[in-house]
């Protein structure tokens, strides 16, 4: 048994993350939204390797892509996913596609190990038309209705006509295969600052934070921005404005000690110049761990509502639009990560929580499940400017494929 | 000399609004932007209604359609414009087109009067491509290049490729022929509460109030929504509201009698719901006739806007994109329409100025103008709701075509 065969080609794993790289690229990052042409590339780009690893490949008809391995003995799913946010960065989800097709080829050819790693690439983790309609489909937790009702966030396209165009219609969803797999484990680049501001190597992670979304809508009065007394306005956009200042003067004092909040989207409308909006809608988030928190930030995030309507004059809708289930990731798999990085990362590892959502945490509700994170520069994501030293890179590599190598010996 | 001949049939004027109405109909009002069909079927409705009035109708290369009269005597311009804001009212623009086209099918036909009513419907007076670009062109304000770079503010469809699906293209713009009219009467509803409160029928126009037209731009962070812990964070979008906020909290006591303010447009780049804004773009608009009072507020805006961006550490950019102009509307043109009120609207007049800017601001910088409301019900404008009672329609006909006739007279 010769050494370098248990673990992670550095070269190649930098070869293949530049190559899906290449495809989408926009600026130092990748444009690559889910079903737009450079997604689709980056798929049969991955069906195209997989055969290097002794995995046979398929796309199912949601659009996820499955490394199934004929091999006996016990069988871990490894993966993440390859579509991007829009104009954002090259790592959020190829490295973890990578580092699980890099860990099947190092492990699934050794006969010494009885066991092969099976590579996932899980569809729209991004949230383009959903939220992760890929592992949330394989998980038995997408109904057909859901499929017909999804959109494009940016484009309103159907996600029906993106699985029609991309020649999906009428393929099976794969759903898991219960018993099949020992767990399942996903690697991230960080998208924070912890582990860069500690200089710490590998992140094991503990739980995935929950997220709470809601559209919050004022309706107010649509009129003439020239001939409406200040006096008789019920602008919308202020309401809305004055509930995005409300919350960040409250939660403060009434949040979690890891509690993130977020107002992404503001619409007015009609959102011309020369008219006062008669309906604002803002998409807001709540992010935690402990839903008993979150209970307490969404009846504040009520009575602040109110609040704004009131001091504007304009009515209101507050719709829970997602309801958050932090996960919690198995020990065994955490410790498995740890012990992988005494080995390859000078022990460099801390165990923290995921603010960030991944598949992990859908994959949680059926199978045991681990990620692990390396750092990310300046904590930037979402961004063309992200990125990962090189050298985090192939050394979080050989930290995954040594922690798959440790939970299939087990 | 019957005297029938002199006024308007209101009949007739109602069933021209109500033929109008029908092209582009949304609910209760219409869908008619700048050079969608029905606003081209609109201008071509009008061209062939022209001749009525023995007047040669004619388009020109901008969309501004003419009806020219080859009566001897002095030549009086009326109009207003034909296209809608989105999914508005039916009698912003028309009314003023219709009362016009009627004081020519009144007015040229009688040899008595020693003189015409010539028709002109300014393109785009609602902004969709810029701003009174109509109007402007005709008066030698409009280059070549701010067609070549104004596009649709909905759908960015540049506006050479709307003139050319148009069939406009190659086409001169009409220029004012100095000396020809002896001014430009434009009629329109209120778009206010003014006449409706105090029962009046008729506003006589003392001066059109300036718009001064801001783009302001916070600069932050862009960011993952769950890993950027809240004091990490530069979010635009915050920086935004707070801006909003401190505009409606402070510019009360800094502002004239009539000014208005209006935030009719928030952006947040990129706007997804898991993604802290890095940018966020306010079109923020003031109005006056005093431009003294706007000189003092633009420096609160300045100094608000840096606070705003001070407390979420975002970088800021403020820039005036349109400046106004306040109008003074022609005496003799506000008593020819306050004696035509004593005749045919009991003298149920009152001396306004005009918060919404107009048409007949432009021609006051070439000719002498008026201008002359009708109530609106409820004030409400810009919107589908948007209606006047047909007995005030058919009032104001009346009261405009007298007007044109003592004009035309004097």
């Amino acid at each position: 048994m010769k050494d370098h065969h248990h673990t992670a080609d550095g070269a190649r794993v930098l070869a293949d993350l530049n190559a899906l790289r290449a495809l989408g690229a926009y600026k130092t990052g990748v444009h690559k939204p889910t079903f737009s042409e450079p997604h689709l590339q980056s798929l049969q780009w991955l069906l195209r390797k997989l055969p290097e690893a002794g995995l046979s490949g398929e796309i199912d008809g949601i659009g996820n892509v499955f490394g199934t391995s004929a091999k006996a003995g016990r069988k871990l799913l490894a993966g993440s996913h390859l579509e991007s946010q829009n104009f954002a960065g090259w790592l959020d989800g190829p490295l973890g596609v990578i580092y699980a097709l890099e860990a099947a080829r190092v492990i699934n050819p050794d006969p010494d190990i009885k066991g092969a790693v099976e590579v996932a690439s899980w569809c729209d983790e991004e949230g383009h038309f959903g939220h992760f309609l890929g592992s949330r489909s394989y998980v038995g937790d997408v109904t057909e209705q859901e499929i017909d009702l999804a959109r494009d966030r940016t484009s309103s396209r159907p996600m029906r006509e993106a699985l029609e165009a991309a020649g999906l219609t009428n393929r099976p969803r794969r759903a898991a295969d219960h018993g099949r797999h020992i767990g399942y484990l996903e690697a991230h680049i960080e998208q924070g600052r912890t582990l860069e501001d500690a200089s710490l190597s590998i992140g094991v992670v503990t739980s995935i934070v929950g997220i709470w979304q809601y559209r919050i809508t004022f309706i107010g009065e649509q009129n003439h921005a020239g001939t409406t007394r200040m006096n008789d306005r019920k602008d919308a956009g202020l309401a809305a404005a004055r509930l995005c200042v409300a919350i960040d003067d409250y939660f403060p004092s009434a949040c979690g000690p890891r509690t993130v909040w977020t107002t992404g989207r503001i619409t007015l409308d009609p959102g011309a110049p020369s008219i006062i909006p008669g309906r604002a809608e803002l998409l807001f988030q709540i992010r935690d761990d402990n839903t008993r928190i979150v209970e307490h930030l969404e009846a504040l995030l009520h009575e602040l509502a109110i609040e704004a309507g009131a001091a504007t004059d304009c009515g209101i809708e507050v719709a829970r639009i997602r309801t958050g289930k932090p996960a919690v990731m198995d020990e065994k798999f955490q410790r498995a990560i740890e012990e992988a990085a005494l080995t390859f990362a000078e022990g460099k590892s801390i165990r923290m929580p995921s603010g960030a959502g991944h598949d992990a945490q859908v994959l949680a509700t059926v199978m045991p499940a681990g990620m692990l994170f390396v750092p990310s520069i300046d904590g930037i994501s979402h961004h063309w400017n992200e990125n990962t030293d090189d050298a985090d890179i192939v050394r979080g590599a050989k930290v995954f494929v040594e922690a798959c190598r440790r939970l299939l010996s087990n």
